[in-house]
Protein backbone atom coordinates (compact mmCIF):
# COMPACT_ATOMS: atom_id res chain seq x y z
CA UNK A 1 0.00 0.00 0.00
CA UNK A 2 1.32 3.40 -0.93
CA UNK A 3 2.40 6.13 1.81
CA UNK A 4 -0.15 9.28 2.27
CA UNK A 5 1.50 12.27 1.64
CA UNK A 6 2.29 15.29 4.12
CA UNK A 7 0.87 18.56 2.51
CA UNK A 8 2.24 21.43 4.17
CA UNK A 9 0.43 24.98 3.47
CA UNK A 10 2.17 28.24 4.37
CA UNK A 11 2.54 31.37 3.47
CA UNK A 12 2.83 34.79 5.27
CA UNK A 13 0.06 36.24 7.56
CA UNK A 14 -3.40 37.62 6.08
CA UNK A 15 -2.22 35.60 2.68
CA UNK A 16 -5.57 33.44 3.50
CA UNK A 17 -3.96 30.30 4.36
CA UNK A 18 -5.95 29.54 6.98
CA UNK A 19 -9.39 30.23 4.92
CA UNK A 20 -8.20 28.08 2.30
CA UNK A 21 -6.99 24.97 4.40
CA UNK A 22 -10.28 25.05 6.15
CA UNK A 23 -12.47 25.48 2.81
CA UNK A 24 -9.79 22.37 0.99
CA UNK A 25 -10.75 20.14 3.71
CA UNK A 26 -14.37 20.42 4.19
CA UNK A 27 -14.49 19.09 0.49
CA UNK A 28 -11.72 16.71 0.81
CA UNK A 29 -12.72 14.23 3.97
CA UNK A 30 -10.32 12.12 3.31
CA UNK A 31 -7.31 14.19 3.97
CA UNK A 32 -6.13 14.27 8.01
CA UNK A 33 -5.51 17.95 9.27
CA UNK A 34 -2.74 17.64 12.09
CA UNK A 35 -3.45 19.02 15.17
CA UNK A 36 -0.91 21.52 16.62
CA UNK A 37 -0.23 21.32 20.45
CA UNK A 38 -0.23 24.08 22.26
CA UNK A 39 0.59 25.23 25.80
CA UNK A 40 -1.80 28.45 25.43
CA UNK A 41 -5.68 28.83 26.94
CA UNK A 42 -8.26 27.41 25.24
CA UNK A 43 -10.35 30.10 23.35
CA UNK A 44 -14.19 30.13 23.99
CA UNK A 45 -15.67 27.39 21.20
CA UNK A 46 -11.92 25.37 20.64
CA UNK A 47 -12.05 21.74 21.10
CA UNK A 48 -9.49 19.54 22.52
CA UNK A 49 -7.70 17.34 19.52
CA UNK A 50 -9.66 19.03 16.99
CA UNK A 51 -8.57 22.63 17.15
CA UNK A 52 -5.45 22.31 19.12
CA UNK A 53 -4.19 19.65 21.97
CA UNK A 54 -4.09 21.37 25.09
CA UNK A 55 -0.89 20.92 27.14
CA UNK A 56 0.96 22.43 30.35
CA UNK A 57 4.17 23.81 30.23
CA UNK A 58 5.67 20.58 31.44
CA UNK A 59 3.90 18.27 29.10
CA UNK A 60 5.02 20.17 26.31
CA UNK A 61 8.33 20.43 27.61
CA UNK A 62 9.03 16.86 28.08
CA UNK A 63 7.38 16.28 23.73
CA UNK A 64 10.87 18.85 23.11
CA UNK A 65 13.09 16.28 25.04
CA UNK A 66 11.64 13.13 23.59
CA UNK A 67 11.71 14.30 20.10
CA UNK A 68 8.17 13.82 19.95
CA UNK A 69 7.18 17.07 18.04
CA UNK A 70 8.18 17.49 14.63
CA UNK A 71 8.94 21.51 15.06
CA UNK A 72 7.65 23.84 17.76
CA UNK A 73 8.16 27.59 18.40
CA UNK A 74 7.85 29.80 21.11
CA UNK A 75 5.33 32.78 20.51
CA UNK A 76 4.55 35.39 23.02
CA UNK A 77 5.13 32.93 25.84
CA UNK A 78 3.31 30.10 24.41
CA UNK A 79 4.47 26.82 23.14
CA UNK A 80 3.37 25.83 19.73
CA UNK A 81 4.24 22.16 18.03
CA UNK A 82 3.19 19.88 15.78
CA UNK A 83 3.34 15.91 17.30
CA UNK A 84 5.22 13.51 15.12
CA UNK A 85 3.92 10.52 16.19
CA UNK A 86 -0.23 11.41 14.55
CA UNK A 87 1.04 12.07 11.39
CA UNK A 88 4.01 9.22 10.97
CA UNK A 89 1.32 6.67 11.57
CA UNK A 90 -1.58 8.48 9.23
CA UNK A 91 1.34 8.35 6.87
CA UNK A 92 1.85 4.82 7.15
CA UNK A 93 -1.99 4.10 6.72
CA UNK A 94 -1.52 5.72 3.61
CA UNK A 95 -3.55 8.77 4.80
CA UNK A 96 -2.49 12.18 3.19
CA UNK A 97 -2.20 15.24 6.01
CA UNK A 98 -2.45 18.45 5.58
CA UNK A 99 -0.25 20.54 8.11
CA UNK A 100 -0.66 24.57 7.70
CA UNK A 101 2.35 26.37 9.47
CA UNK A 102 4.13 29.59 9.52
CA UNK A 103 6.99 29.92 6.62
CA UNK A 104 9.57 29.22 9.40
CA UNK A 105 8.07 26.16 10.69
CA UNK A 106 7.83 24.91 7.19
CA UNK A 107 11.27 24.85 6.58
CA UNK A 108 12.21 22.93 9.26
CA UNK A 109 9.55 20.79 8.54
CA UNK A 110 11.27 20.30 5.20
CA UNK A 111 14.29 18.73 6.28
CA UNK A 112 12.59 16.05 8.05
CA UNK A 113 10.12 15.36 5.61
CA UNK A 114 11.98 15.84 1.97
CA UNK A 115 9.29 14.03 0.02
CA UNK A 116 6.51 16.13 1.84
CA UNK A 117 4.23 18.50 -1.05
CA UNK A 118 5.20 22.47 0.14
CA UNK A 119 2.74 24.68 -1.16
CA UNK A 120 3.10 28.74 -0.66
CA UNK A 121 0.08 30.49 -0.79
CA UNK A 122 0.79 34.42 -2.17
CA UNK A 123 -1.27 37.64 -1.63
CA UNK A 124 -2.15 39.07 -4.50
CA UNK A 125 -0.60 41.68 -4.00
CA UNK A 126 1.42 43.60 -0.61
CA UNK A 127 -1.97 46.25 -0.76
CA UNK A 128 -4.02 43.34 -0.58
CA UNK A 129 -2.13 41.97 2.19
CA UNK A 130 -2.63 45.22 3.70
CA UNK A 131 -6.00 44.97 3.41
CA UNK A 132 -6.66 41.72 4.54
CA UNK A 133 -4.78 42.05 7.99
CA UNK A 134 -6.70 45.40 9.19
CA UNK A 135 -9.95 43.89 7.79
CA UNK A 136 -9.25 41.17 10.12
CA UNK A 137 -9.20 43.40 12.59
CA UNK A 138 -7.44 41.21 15.14
CA UNK A 139 -4.28 43.32 14.91
CA UNK A 140 -3.34 46.26 16.58
CA UNK A 141 -2.22 49.10 13.81
CA UNK A 142 1.49 48.57 14.62
CA UNK A 143 1.02 45.27 14.48
CA UNK A 144 -0.27 45.05 10.76
CA UNK A 145 2.80 47.24 10.15
CA UNK A 146 4.99 44.65 11.34
CA UNK A 147 4.15 42.20 10.16
CA UNK A 148 3.72 43.62 6.43
CA UNK A 149 7.19 44.81 6.93
CA UNK A 150 7.99 40.77 7.69
CA UNK A 151 6.24 40.09 4.43
CA UNK A 152 8.50 40.94 1.91
CA UNK A 153 11.10 38.51 3.48
CA UNK A 154 8.81 36.09 3.99
CA UNK A 155 7.55 35.81 0.06
CA UNK A 156 11.03 35.74 -1.10
CA UNK A 157 10.90 32.15 0.96
CA UNK A 158 7.85 30.91 -1.81
CA UNK A 159 10.96 30.26 -3.92
CA UNK A 160 11.76 27.38 -1.75
CA UNK A 161 8.58 25.70 -1.83
CA UNK A 162 7.27 23.23 -4.73
CA UNK A 163 4.02 24.85 -5.19
CA UNK A 164 3.13 28.27 -5.12
CA UNK A 165 -0.91 29.75 -5.11
CA UNK A 166 -1.99 33.38 -5.75
CA UNK A 167 -4.69 33.32 -3.50
CA UNK A 168 -7.29 35.71 -5.76
CA UNK A 169 -10.28 33.82 -4.44
CA UNK A 170 -10.36 31.14 -1.75
CA UNK A 171 -12.50 28.82 -4.89
CA UNK A 172 -9.32 28.89 -7.04
CA UNK A 173 -7.11 28.42 -4.62
CA UNK A 174 -8.63 25.34 -3.49
CA UNK A 175 -9.17 24.20 -6.69
CA UNK A 176 -5.37 24.54 -7.18
CA UNK A 177 -4.96 22.96 -3.79
CA UNK A 178 -6.85 20.24 -5.14
CA UNK A 179 -4.99 19.57 -8.47
CA UNK A 180 -1.67 19.68 -6.32
CA UNK A 181 -3.01 17.02 -4.29
CA UNK A 182 -3.91 14.94 -7.29
CA UNK A 183 -1.15 15.15 -9.31
CA UNK A 184 0.99 14.38 -6.65
CA UNK A 185 -0.85 11.04 -6.20
CA UNK A 186 -0.03 10.66 -10.14
CA UNK A 187 3.29 10.96 -10.07
CA UNK A 188 5.39 7.81 -11.22
CA UNK A 189 6.90 7.24 -8.25
CA UNK A 190 4.14 7.13 -6.39
CA UNK A 191 2.75 4.12 -8.86
CA UNK A 192 5.80 1.91 -8.98
CA UNK A 193 4.00 -0.98 -7.44
CA UNK A 194 1.40 -0.32 -10.02
CA UNK A 195 3.24 -0.57 -12.77
CA UNK A 196 4.93 -3.60 -11.43
CA UNK A 197 1.40 -5.64 -10.97
CA UNK A 198 0.28 -4.49 -14.93
CA UNK A 199 3.53 -5.89 -16.24
CA UNK A 200 3.62 -8.97 -13.92
CA UNK A 201 -0.54 -9.80 -15.76
CA UNK A 202 0.99 -10.20 -19.02
CA UNK B 1 4.93 36.73 -20.24
CA UNK B 2 5.65 32.82 -19.57
CA UNK B 3 6.33 30.51 -22.03
CA UNK B 4 3.48 27.56 -22.99
CA UNK B 5 3.85 23.71 -21.56
CA UNK B 6 4.35 21.09 -23.86
CA UNK B 7 2.09 18.42 -22.47
CA UNK B 8 3.43 14.76 -23.80
CA UNK B 9 0.62 11.85 -23.45
CA UNK B 10 2.45 8.70 -24.28
CA UNK B 11 0.97 4.82 -23.58
CA UNK B 12 0.54 1.31 -24.92
CA UNK B 13 -1.60 0.88 -27.92
CA UNK B 14 -4.97 0.29 -26.48
CA UNK B 15 -4.82 2.06 -23.18
CA UNK B 16 -6.62 5.29 -24.21
CA UNK B 17 -4.45 7.57 -24.80
CA UNK B 18 -6.53 9.22 -27.86
CA UNK B 19 -9.93 8.53 -26.24
CA UNK B 20 -8.53 10.73 -23.29
CA UNK B 21 -6.77 13.42 -25.15
CA UNK B 22 -9.94 13.76 -27.27
CA UNK B 23 -12.12 14.35 -24.32
CA UNK B 24 -9.62 16.51 -22.49
CA UNK B 25 -9.14 18.91 -25.15
CA UNK B 26 -12.95 19.23 -26.00
CA UNK B 27 -12.92 20.52 -21.95
CA UNK B 28 -9.58 22.61 -22.63
CA UNK B 29 -9.95 24.74 -25.88
CA UNK B 30 -7.15 26.81 -24.07
CA UNK B 31 -5.01 23.90 -24.65
CA UNK B 32 -3.80 23.26 -28.40
CA UNK B 33 -3.45 19.93 -30.46
CA UNK B 34 -0.38 19.16 -32.09
CA UNK B 35 -1.33 17.18 -34.87
CA UNK B 36 1.16 14.93 -35.83
CA UNK B 37 2.07 13.10 -39.50
CA UNK B 38 1.67 10.08 -40.49
CA UNK B 39 1.97 7.86 -44.31
CA UNK B 40 -0.49 5.25 -42.60
CA UNK B 41 -4.51 5.39 -44.28
CA UNK B 42 -6.67 7.61 -42.56
CA UNK B 43 -9.63 5.36 -40.64
CA UNK B 44 -13.05 6.56 -40.74
CA UNK B 45 -14.12 9.84 -39.82
CA UNK B 46 -10.48 10.70 -39.45
CA UNK B 47 -9.22 14.09 -40.80
CA UNK B 48 -6.70 15.89 -42.32
CA UNK B 49 -5.02 18.42 -40.20
CA UNK B 50 -7.28 17.79 -37.35
CA UNK B 51 -6.55 14.07 -36.54
CA UNK B 52 -3.34 14.00 -38.30
CA UNK B 53 -1.29 15.26 -41.98
CA UNK B 54 -1.42 12.34 -44.26
CA UNK B 55 1.83 12.51 -46.65
CA UNK B 56 3.40 10.12 -48.61
CA UNK B 57 6.18 8.47 -48.21
CA UNK B 58 7.72 10.90 -50.38
CA UNK B 59 6.61 13.94 -48.32
CA UNK B 60 7.69 12.35 -45.07
CA UNK B 61 10.83 11.62 -46.14
CA UNK B 62 11.42 15.16 -47.29
CA UNK B 63 10.50 16.60 -43.89
CA UNK B 64 12.70 14.39 -42.11
CA UNK B 65 15.86 15.31 -44.24
CA UNK B 66 14.75 19.15 -43.84
CA UNK B 67 15.02 18.41 -39.80
CA UNK B 68 11.38 19.55 -40.15
CA UNK B 69 10.27 16.90 -37.18
CA UNK B 70 10.68 16.68 -33.76
CA UNK B 71 10.90 13.12 -33.61
CA UNK B 72 9.69 9.88 -36.04
CA UNK B 73 9.48 6.63 -36.07
CA UNK B 74 8.36 3.93 -38.14
CA UNK B 75 6.33 1.53 -36.66
CA UNK B 76 4.34 -1.30 -38.09
CA UNK B 77 5.78 0.01 -41.33
CA UNK B 78 4.37 3.47 -41.31
CA UNK B 79 5.82 6.68 -40.91
CA UNK B 80 4.66 8.79 -37.81
CA UNK B 81 6.44 12.20 -36.56
CA UNK B 82 5.44 15.48 -34.91
CA UNK B 83 5.98 18.24 -36.62
CA UNK B 84 8.27 20.92 -35.06
CA UNK B 85 7.09 24.66 -35.76
CA UNK B 86 4.02 25.03 -35.01
CA UNK B 87 5.10 23.62 -31.45
CA UNK B 88 7.74 26.28 -31.13
CA UNK B 89 5.32 28.71 -32.38
CA UNK B 90 2.37 28.13 -29.91
CA UNK B 91 5.01 27.30 -27.44
CA UNK B 92 6.37 31.17 -27.42
CA UNK B 93 3.85 32.18 -27.58
CA UNK B 94 2.50 31.31 -24.47
CA UNK B 95 0.12 28.52 -25.07
CA UNK B 96 0.20 24.88 -23.93
CA UNK B 97 0.25 21.86 -26.41
CA UNK B 98 -0.85 18.60 -26.03
CA UNK B 99 1.40 15.77 -27.71
CA UNK B 100 -0.59 12.42 -27.91
CA UNK B 101 2.83 10.27 -29.28
CA UNK B 102 3.77 6.17 -28.97
CA UNK B 103 6.33 5.64 -26.06
CA UNK B 104 9.26 5.20 -28.40
CA UNK B 105 8.62 8.20 -29.32
CA UNK B 106 8.08 10.59 -26.37
CA UNK B 107 11.11 9.35 -25.10
CA UNK B 108 12.98 11.02 -28.12
CA UNK B 109 10.86 14.27 -27.24
CA UNK B 110 12.45 14.25 -23.58
CA UNK B 111 15.59 14.66 -24.90
CA UNK B 112 14.79 17.48 -27.07
CA UNK B 113 11.75 18.89 -24.59
CA UNK B 114 12.87 18.38 -20.88
CA UNK B 115 11.19 20.76 -19.29
CA UNK B 116 7.83 19.40 -20.93
CA UNK B 117 4.97 17.58 -18.89
CA UNK B 118 5.57 13.54 -19.77
CA UNK B 119 2.27 11.68 -18.58
CA UNK B 120 1.62 8.19 -19.53
CA UNK B 121 -1.60 5.93 -19.84
CA UNK B 122 -1.75 2.68 -18.20
CA UNK B 123 -4.66 0.18 -19.05
CA UNK B 124 -6.35 -1.15 -15.36
CA UNK B 125 -4.33 -4.50 -16.56
CA UNK B 126 -3.15 -6.42 -19.53
CA UNK B 127 -6.63 -8.43 -19.90
CA UNK B 128 -8.61 -4.94 -19.95
CA UNK B 129 -5.78 -4.13 -22.84
CA UNK B 130 -6.52 -7.01 -24.95
CA UNK B 131 -10.52 -6.60 -24.73
CA UNK B 132 -9.63 -2.87 -25.53
CA UNK B 133 -7.64 -3.98 -28.60
CA UNK B 134 -10.27 -6.52 -29.83
CA UNK B 135 -13.09 -4.49 -29.40
CA UNK B 136 -11.83 -1.29 -31.24
CA UNK B 137 -11.66 -4.10 -34.33
CA UNK B 138 -9.45 -2.18 -36.21
CA UNK B 139 -6.40 -4.77 -36.12
CA UNK B 140 -6.48 -8.08 -37.35
CA UNK B 141 -6.25 -10.82 -34.33
CA UNK B 142 -2.44 -11.10 -35.28
CA UNK B 143 -1.66 -7.15 -34.97
CA UNK B 144 -3.83 -7.34 -31.80
CA UNK B 145 -1.26 -10.51 -30.53
CA UNK B 146 2.25 -8.84 -31.94
CA UNK B 147 1.10 -5.23 -29.65
CA UNK B 148 -0.05 -7.20 -26.87
CA UNK B 149 3.40 -8.88 -26.73
CA UNK B 150 5.10 -5.10 -26.86
CA UNK B 151 2.62 -4.32 -24.19
CA UNK B 152 4.90 -5.18 -21.26
CA UNK B 153 8.33 -3.85 -22.57
CA UNK B 154 5.86 -0.60 -23.29
CA UNK B 155 4.34 -0.07 -20.20
CA UNK B 156 7.77 -0.63 -18.32
CA UNK B 157 8.63 2.38 -20.04
CA UNK B 158 6.19 4.39 -17.62
CA UNK B 159 8.81 4.66 -15.06
CA UNK B 160 11.21 7.57 -17.34
CA UNK B 161 7.75 9.52 -17.39
CA UNK B 162 6.93 11.93 -14.78
CA UNK B 163 3.27 10.97 -14.17
CA UNK B 164 1.07 7.66 -14.93
CA UNK B 165 -2.32 7.74 -14.94
CA UNK B 166 -4.58 4.33 -14.65
CA UNK B 167 -7.01 4.83 -17.35
CA UNK B 168 -10.31 3.33 -15.17
CA UNK B 169 -12.53 5.46 -17.17
CA UNK B 170 -11.78 7.96 -19.18
CA UNK B 171 -13.31 10.75 -17.32
CA UNK B 172 -11.20 9.79 -13.95
CA UNK B 173 -8.30 9.91 -16.12
CA UNK B 174 -9.28 13.32 -17.75
CA UNK B 175 -9.19 14.92 -14.47
CA UNK B 176 -6.43 13.86 -13.55
CA UNK B 177 -5.05 14.98 -16.37
CA UNK B 178 -6.25 18.59 -15.97
CA UNK B 179 -5.39 18.66 -12.46
CA UNK B 180 -1.74 17.80 -13.36
CA UNK B 181 -1.61 20.72 -16.17
CA UNK B 182 -3.30 23.18 -13.38
CA UNK B 183 -0.61 21.98 -10.61
CA UNK B 184 2.04 22.52 -13.58
CA UNK B 185 1.28 26.31 -13.68
CA UNK B 186 1.57 26.49 -10.17
CA UNK B 187 5.19 25.01 -9.83
CA UNK B 188 7.37 27.54 -8.15
CA UNK B 189 9.95 27.63 -10.95
CA UNK B 190 6.61 28.56 -13.66
CA UNK B 191 5.90 31.76 -11.03
CA UNK B 192 9.21 33.47 -10.07
CA UNK B 193 8.19 36.58 -11.97
CA UNK B 194 4.67 36.95 -10.05
CA UNK B 195 6.94 36.50 -6.28
CA UNK B 196 9.31 38.91 -7.43
CA UNK B 197 6.13 41.57 -8.70
CA UNK B 198 4.66 41.20 -5.46
CA UNK B 199 7.72 42.08 -3.15
CA UNK B 200 8.91 45.10 -5.38
CA UNK B 201 5.26 46.54 -4.61
CA UNK B 202 6.28 45.82 -0.54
Amino acid sequence: MRKGFLIVVSGPSGAGKGTVCSAFLKEHEDVAYSVSATTREPRAGEQEGVNYYFLSRGEFESMIENGELLEWAEVYGNYYGTPLKKIEEKLSKGQDILLEIDTQGALNVQKKFPDGVYVFILPPSIEELAKRLRGRGTDSEEAVERRLAAAAGEIAVAREYTYTIVNDTVEHSVQTLAAIVSAEHARTCNNLEKIDEIIKGA
